[in-house]
């Protein structure tokens, strides 16, 4: 219900409450490395620490607020921490920074969680589609080109081949971390500090690969980090919006192959009989707004000047406007996947109409003859036309004997060969491909993929832990300090 | 300082708060009409029309609030109503109206709002660039094309061509009543009702030009009064960024041109001398934003099924958030171009530059001469680069004749006119184009852009007393059932 | 197959071919003005203008081909004449005139054109559809909402409901005129000239309305009528869509509500069974990128310096592409619609599916008795719940009882009229809103849309006749000079 | 000067032009296969391989040309051949293949190309600005922030901030591999068939890591692989777009720090004195050109229906439009980089402009004494306005000392000391930060930056070798079979 009524009623919070933490475990770690440096000394350095330890639980208990007059977070943080113990100490917080880095490295932080959780939550889907394809793995029903009725699949190809895509896009999530784990602190306004800093300190106290190489990089592309993950959740939300569109339409009352669950249909105001595919349509609206926001961050990003323009601070709303709208459709997503109703007896039917089997037919005489395929496309061709003729949809010797007399041909095949090369059944046991719609190869590329699965799960666990530890020995650092 | 701080510290409030008020004008005006068509009673009506009229108040007194788990303005209202009145008169309300007509509404009557808005915004942003340029009719300056110095100009010239395409912007925008002031309800679900509505007397009621010529249509195209009004805003926002462009480049310490106001110049965290052009670069980035959700937009309206698709509802966030985000940008706009300083002394130091006043220069000879533009041109050439190797700016006498000789041509020109037709001023005042920088052309432009905005300004205030009027008529409805 | 094999086997010519004709019209207008004001004389003006006449002749026998060494269609004319003729005649013709203008100038009158095109496109598809809709004004079909049943429609109706907005977009591309057939030429550099140009004389020879009041601003802006142009096709190509999804839905096997024509079918490589909607995808794909070129128009636009920016020759190619590619849906649409097969008997057959006639009963129930809605809807909701567990797809009197009973609540109903309430004939008939499915309503709105058809007709023919005039004024003129 | 005048006179080849010589490559990889399999007969493949040969020879002699009746690159290749060799043999090409999968792989085999394309030339780019930025590591010059002086930079730090974001470039081209390096191959029309395909053999005749795991994702997702890549290359346009637009202001006569080579400036028809600095506008509208044409592939991408889509089909136009628009970018930037000229002492006299020393000397004072950064900042801010009034733009002792006195501040400083702490060659070279713009730390980035650019050159070797041995591999079996 949240998910469908979207912003109706609801409002989007201040983004810098959002960014909150991360500055925090900024200066934190600014801090340290100043004091280690000694460039503050040991007492004012605590000061500051201590300072930010308590608004850090303010903040968690709703108490600390964000104030409009006082501009943004960093402001905001400051001017509290100067109100409650001095200008002295706690004005040397700032030195050797710049809002222009700090931003940067708060911005870094969260959109590096938010590459995990997509990474987290499409292992999940992926988990759940791979378990409901292994439940259909025979469930033969028609595999559709151009919407129209193509060759014979099962329900359990045809759901893996959704799913397959969104490994692309974990692939994706974790290649953002190999172009922009990076530490941005210690650029200050991006022309760097004669104060001699530790960037490697920061960078680990933040869990980074290491610091940005370049001083100004980080700052003339602040849009980039935001639009490449825009990129990915673009991508993956057309994915999701394949899904929806292939699950709309396969449970409309005319297809009637698949049933949402009653939780994931809504209904009307006047219409009494509605059961509306709400979320899915949904979906495909966060696909738009991905589409018109990976816009605008590309066009951000265009022809800035050198060096830090105040432009780029609107990358910041965009890409949380994002994240806050589709990363829901995950978890939502795996949910209507699991729940909904597969209607096999409907798919079974379908695969008998339309002359689906013909392909494999014309495969079959193929292989029975020494016809070349394009001759042996005409002739299947025509015998449609013979078939239609009669009123059938599928193709008897009959039809083929007058096929191949009209093309002078001489070829003998028994009624119930002719037969069997069209039984959908038959005719996805037979097929042949690794990554077809056999059951065989739908299993065996579903065992695959979980172990590959396995391996996306290994490395999210690895950064989590990572970045518990980072946030331990800031914690050690403190407890030192005689903080609590 | 709102305006550059953004959404950093300030949420967004949720879409149906601001769709409130024209709901419960949509529901009064549909409430009558059910009762002049006797579908309700006479005391239902007043039923209906009390409760509405109390949530109103109630509403702009900031007492009552939207529930999150009323889904919609249109539940809420609804389920409030019954709370307190009971479901006997209350539940009519709703006949033969469907949330796909009611929201399509909403929208049409917040969008038709936002419309008008714009016009008179931009009417009052040309006229403060118009009296600007009057002001520096006569300020030579150096004329632009890629970036670099092309042929006299004046300041006023230059702003005015600035200002010219925004008269094109409110054109559009009134442009999108003649498409869209149309009344969506009646059509229901989008297939009509059988109950006798009078769609004209809604329409009236509504101040709209007339009822939808068909049901469906406005609920299958409900992206395309917001997209058609985004369009207009990118335009406009387009058009807001080649001056913000052009005054942030011409306040640069090297243009040295312009020097905005203190209050549009903001500081840096570090650096103790910066003034930075702030709010000329978040009118930039919001150029961006439009773009973005433009493309949004447009994509929700792409290849939808016949007849309402909940896609759409996400149409209604991304134009809400995108008024939000730009309208304040021309009442800036307005301000910064009033309050700037404009440095003509730097601009007429410029202007004996770079052999700026050549073309000029070429043209008074073909003037003087039966040469050939194009033998003038390359004439004219070579005097630029003999003058070069000499290290001056402007042409002598003595270029010219080196070049001529080179040519062969045996022409005689005076040093005094060689000079007089590299002028700066006298440039200007000789050019002699309609709509060109001489002061006289430019006055004459500046005058009869204003006579037609005097015509805009008719329209824009036409169309607030003709809402006045259909909100007094309900007024007197009202009054006449007694309800106060 | 042209417009299935798109761009596979067919390359794009240069745009300034495209162009070439007006640039040869606007540098006769240009010569004419000049000779007239006596800029140059008469001879030489007759020298040019023969020369322009000629290349004419010849590069509409296929015979003068623009030489890419010789950079663009302004200078390949220009050199072709020298060549031919000298430079002491033809080296004027550029007098008092850039590249600038006289590009922006090319472009307009393209642009101009394709406009009107558009609307004799829109007009012609409209008529297809208006008439098509006509014959179907009584075959009742499900109405759709969410891709699912809603209520009963007619398949006129809902044709003319994918019409309707096409008409909006014949307004745009007329308004399109009323902001841009202005004359850009004499703006020369963007910064005027001081030749006496008479830009009214060359505006009337061009068919403009007038001169543009600004010199720079047509320069500066020369993205906006391309971005303008492209918003209005985008629009259209949605509109478009809408249909070709619509369609492509209802010709799917499991609706089996259309059948496109055979010439609009295509097979497969493989499946000899198969027809798909092609063109109907197509017009998919090209709504697609009309949206990305729209994007890219709009980025081009976005925060340039004032004057002339070589950025802003891109949009000529991404326009030029855009009608190329877009321009032939019209005609292609026309013809799928009016050749397609229409499934009255499935259409029928589905309205007696998935109680799509409740929401009648339910206004019916609301109409006979003194329920109010919201108690009445409940009250079929139920009685749908209990129809569905007894297996049937329409209410019958028993289901109301017990829903009743349920409810506590004493109403009688007939058998035969529940029946009735629910007969999709009887439904549409009985439809009350002008604008609504009924076959009466529909007809009248449709004979309203031919009405204004007309008009837009008019608006066309005026055009045309317009420019032929200006043509024939330049005509007479070379005539006068003894040019034949 | 082809650059500059992008498709003025020059048309764009048919797609399937380009594709044509993968499209042999992939139909030599299957025929081979298919006769390994025991498919076809040797004597078939043969004949097959043989025909191929024959056709690949004239393509490349500019003698066989693709034939707008024969549809699309693959009808009209094995109509070619079954016209020369009759379809017995022939006729077996195209058996256990479609359209759908030799289209998929046609493209994927460009599209790899490409991307190693721009690795390449992104490599050259890299170094050509990394040896530019050693020869002016010691050129101190403004750092710019909104477009004003912020602190000391060199011209070669500025230069290797603008070089970075390129690296990421490169990685974003080579992760394109790990994600699509794979054959869609034997997926048919996605749904797999009964001969028994040999995948792997194909993936390795074709250079392929392997076969794609699932037969219909390729075909369902034929917009992915082409926005991939142009999503790379617009963040790479990008990155180009900011250097384009720092050059160009750089290079206006107002900044005049840097001077393009006469042959990257281009001149006006009118203007005898302009040297515009075209090829770097042209790469801006290339850049917005790419948003675009992203935005179409994107809007492809939207909720397609599982399964093959005609829409898909216009996915390969606009990113073979792309391609060819933005590659020539990177050589023609090198070329930019590598010719301009920087005029050092321009950069060097701006240094003593507007007080861009004051935040070293801020730094300075906190350094050589106890005050807290934000107190320090307050002083130094003062200071600035002293010495602003007195017409200066370097802060002196006197400043300060006025300062200090209205803080009741006691602080002493030298007068020389203050002249030093904003020396601009001394701020620099005190620069402490790793990747700042210290020349030794800028010397030690660039050395960084070659070593990993030397990893990257190994990358596209190894690439280019396994494509060889792919080739040469076919080459041999070709020989075997006696085909010469």
């Amino acid at each position: 219900m949240d998910f469908l009524s979207g912003r109706d009623v609801r409002g989007v919070p201040p983004c810098d409450e959002i960014l909150l933490p991360y500055d925090i475990w900024g200066s934190k770690a600014h801090t340290i490395m100043l004091w280690k440096q000694g460039i503050i000394s040991e007492k004012d350095g605590r000061e500051i620490l201590t300072g930010l330890k308590d608004i850090e639980a303010l903040f968690s208990q709703g108490v600390f607020k964000l104030d409009a007059s006082r501009e943004d977070v960093h402001s905001n943080i400051e001017s509290e921490l100067i109100e409650r113990f001095g200008i002295d100490g706690i004005g040397k917080m700032h030195t050797a920074r710049s809002r222009n880095d700090q931003i940067a490295l708060d911005i870094r932080l969260y959109l590096r969680d938010q590459a995990a959780n997509f990474v987290r939550d499409l292992i999940a889907l992926l988990e759940t589609m791979a378990s409901r394809a292994t439940r259909h793995a025979e469930a033969v029903m028609p595999g559709f080109t151009h919407y129209q009725h193509a060759m014979i699949t099962t329900f359990g190809h045809m759901l893996l081949g959704l799913a397959m895509p969104l490994e692309r896009d974990i692939m994706r999530f974790i290649n953002w971390y190999s172009l922009f784990n990076r530490n941005p602190l210690g650029g200050a306004a991006g022309y760097g500090t004669s104060f001699p800093l530790d960037r490697d300190l920061t960078s680990r106290l933040l869990a980074f690969d290491g610091p940005h190489e370049h001083s100004t990089d980080p700052i003339t592309n602040r849009w980039e980090p935001e639009t490449d993950l825009a990129f990915s959740i673009c991508v993956t939300m057309n994915h999701l919006s394949a899904m929806a569109q292939t699950f709309i339409l396969m449970s409309t009352s005319e297809f009637g192959m698949l049933r949402l669950d009653e939780s994931h249909r809504s209904g009307s105001s006047i219409m009494p009989q509605k059961e509306n595919p709400g979320p899915l349509e949904v979906i495909k609206a966060k696909a738009s707004l991905a589409q018109g926001i990976l816009t605008g961050l590309i066009s951000i990003g265009k022809a800035p000047m050198v060096g830090y323009n105040k432009d780029s601070q609107w990358a910041k709303y965009m890409i949380i406007d994002l994240v806050a709208e589709c990363a829901p459709s995950l978890p939502i997503m795996s949910e209507i996947v699991n729940m909904m109703e597969v209607v096999e007896p409907v798919m079974q039917t379908q695969t008998g109409k339309g002359f689906i089997g013909a392909t494999h037919l014309l495969e079959s005489i193929v292989q029975h003859s020494n016809l070349p395929f394009r001759k042996a496309k005409v002739l299947v061709e025509k015998a449609v036309r013979f078939a239609e003729k009669s009123g059938r949809e599928k193709i008897t010797v009959t039809d083929l004997n007058r096929a191949m007399r009209e093309m002078d041909l001489d070829l003998r095949f028994k009624a119930q060969e002719i037969a069997q090369w069209q039984d959908p059944v038959k005719i996805v046991q037979e097929d042949k491909i690794p990554g077809g719609p056999s059951p065989s190869a739908t299993l065996k590329a579903i065992s695959a993929l979980k172990k590959r699965l396995k391996e996306y799960e290994k490395w999210h666990k690895s950064q989590s832990l990572r970045i518990r530890r980072s946030v331990s020995e800031i914690g050690s650092i403190e407890k030192g300090l005689g903080i609590k």
